[in-house]
């Protein structure tokens, strides 16, 4: 294969000519695809249909302690709910709250309590002239829209495969006391698929911040979301290497069941210091009545323990890895070389990580959506939908079928290498 | 029977004697008994048990609109969740959200989002001096709680049996730009089962607020919780009269099915105007993926309509109501007559309101506490807790078994009478 680059402008506009002969052929198929969101499919949902029957009508609706679930009470969790969300995320029972059907919500209102509240007794956020957050970027545009909102200014950190750049972290947290957080996904990353290395959770558990109200905000989304058994990324379990560093206050950890059982429809939870817990709860107590504990119950008898949640997760990979390596083994075969495209090859989680040229990501989500290809939109994986480089594209291979992906996958190659010729042909 | 306020000295101490010898029977018994919660009992929760079956591994788990209820998606509620909250709140679905497991979660999220983004463009409360409600009192703690909890200054207005005293109202409203709210539970009233009359409810909706984000949050939690079939009180649909006022954004209506199917695990809904509703979801649209969808359908499909739901609540009426007449024979009965207390009789709802002689409240909460019957606070159904007369208690019937019930308003009934006695000794 010859790189593009190195084409000449008769090679390049013959290419052109072929690639909008192909864009033209697909156009008329009149296609209805969407590779947008990290949805899972209807066949892993169908992995979950049990949890309907596990509650039923003539089942004890009592959790451990006794507790009837039907009725209010319970603030922060039944205790087996907290057990299991604990396993799940590495971390003492003690050290977790069992929150609604969304991590996402839990962040949300974590940020809103700062703003009105403050964080264990520092002033809120509302009060001060200015906020910052970092942004390891490319990430998950959702954590860029919450910041957004409350008005946080969001400052780019570069991503590497072993995490965000933590020179930069370092150096901008223990100088800055306007930041007050970072948005973090440590493993298999939103959207590439890294997974943060040992030194790198080690640096950030010794982190110095000028703001005594900094927090890593740890969304630990993916954490069982394996796509194979035997290339299994490992994350070292923060809030031990917090404490051990004398900064056990440093991170809240977030997790949820939303791509275990049903996405809406799981429960979430945070792990945090006592002290931070604390803080939550106050907020908590006047905010709620108490979570769905039916839900907690049902998923608890569902899944049982670790173990069960581990056997569920192999099911889910077995249903989505093939769609992963055919998205990977199509990018190889048809863009491997040419240098118009590099991508990531994830151990897990839900998605694929493309870095077209520059200035070219834009125009081949709108080229593949005007032949009926959904794409998520160029520069949402950036702060403000801006990415300097124009040039990330998250791709989502879980919700298609892998026939309809596949077709997908095509388009998006071809929308590449038309892109990829026309930038070329600017400059030529 | 004697007027306790009548009786000379030496009859006080006569019957504080006889009073004291019975409350030292009592205390030896060693109860443990509970009036304080607005708490369905377990026989009332047995009463939705087949919602548990409706939804099932087998089950076609699509809403009709064809959208997976399993799955992401549908920010704002499901069709059906929507026509059957909306034919609860009187108002047509497309004025309706539906969200999580608590409206008391939505007015504290109201609250939450006006302190940090302001109502419909104004300015957020948070870069105010100074933010005021007004609370009618007797009220609902737990909506003094969230107003407390954000710094908000609350000022009393008297309850009346037509709802709060609305010449009060008006005044305050027209006149101070301060004042962002009033709290209302406007039918069955916390604590005292007071229904809002028709003119209260059109003063009301013609309300010439001095604030542009002055609302009225409309906790309809009572609105088909009636004890009776044939004594059903009426109340007039707020959203429609204020919009004949030419005031349609005035007002949000806040329901839920807490106290229908399950507390914690139901479904909860505001009403308002397509303006307030796009505010609401400018806010849920980052702050959430969506709630619950599968709950939704379940209470849809175990409830199919306002029908449905009537008769459901015909059947917890069932069982509540004898342990409301109950308590008011007693009352009737033991106190009738004696001056030392006065007490409301609803028709629906989920408490009696009893007042005290003045300064007797609290004294009376903590005796039954002394021997085994717990009660609602005394003050707590006035802001920060305090009750200017010492003198209202909330009775709370549902929860206990009526045998148990028995025994604690007979308790009740007792330290009524000593500290009253207690009280006119003081003086004589």
């Amino acid at each position: 294969m010859k790189k593009y680059s190195e084409m000449n402008k008769e090679e390049l506009l013959t290419l052109k000519e072929q690639l909008d002969q192909q864009y033209a052929e697909v156009k008329a198929k009149g296609l209805s695809l969407d590779m947008s969101r990290g949805k899972p499919s209807a066949e892993q949902l169908d992995l979950s249909m049990e949890m309907m029957d596990v509650l039923h009508s003539g089942a004890d609706l009592k959790c451990e302690t006794g507790v009837d679930c039907r009725n209010y009470g319970v603030i922060d969790g039944i205790p087996e709910a907290k057990r299991l969300l604990g396993e799940m995320s590495e971390v003492d029972p003690d050290h977790i709250i069992i929150y609604g059907n969304s991590s996402l919500n839990v962040m949300f209102d974590s940020i809103a309590r700062s703003m009105t509240h403050g964080v264990m007794g520092n002033t809120p956020w509302c009060k001060l002239d200015k906020v910052k957050f970092l942004c390891p970027v490319p990430g998950y545009d959702r954590h860029f829209k919450i910041t957004e909102f409350f008005g946080i200014e969001m400052i780019n950190v570069p991503m590497t495969v072993n995490g965000p750049d933590m020179d930069m972290v370092e150096k901008l947290v223990s100088e800055d006391p306007a930041i007050k957080g970072i948005w973090c996904v440590p493993k298999y990353s939103n959207p590439q698929g890294y997974t943060y290395s040992r030194e790198t959770v080690e640096r950030f558990a010794r982190l110095k911040p000028a703001a005594p109200d900094f927090r890593i905000y740890w969304d630990n989304a993916y954490s069982i979301h394996h796509l194979y058994d035997d290339k299994q990324d490992f994350l070292v379990e923060i809030l031990a290497e917090c404490a051990k560093a004398g900064n056990a206050d440093l991170v809240y950890k977030f997790t949820s069941t939303s791509k275990v059982s049903f996405p809406g429809s799981g429960i979430a939870a945070v792990a945090a210091s006592r002290a931070n817990l604390e803080d939550f709860r106050k907020y908590m107590q006047i905010q709620t009545i108490g979570h769905d504990k039916l839900n907690q119950l049902r998923h608890v008898r569902f899944f049982k323990n670790l173990d069960g949640l581990h056997e569920h997760m192999r099911k889910h990979a077995a249903i989505i890895r093939p769609k992963f390596e055919m998205v990977l083994d199509t990018f190889e075969r048809e863009l491997e070389g040419l240098g118009i495209g590099e991508w990531t090859k994830p151990h897990g989680g839900y998605f694929i990580s493309f870095d077209a040229m520059d200035g070219c990501a834009k125009a081949i989500v709108s080229r593949a959506r005007e032949v009926g290809v959904k794409l998520t939109d160029a520069g949402a994986t950036f702060p403000y939908g801006k990415d300097p480089r124009d040039s990330n594209i998250r791709i989502a291979p879980t919700y298609p079928s892998l026939e309809d992906l596949e077709k997908a996958v095509q388009v998006f190659v071809l929308c590449v290498k038309l892109v990829s010729v026309e930038k070329l042909l600017e400059k030529a």
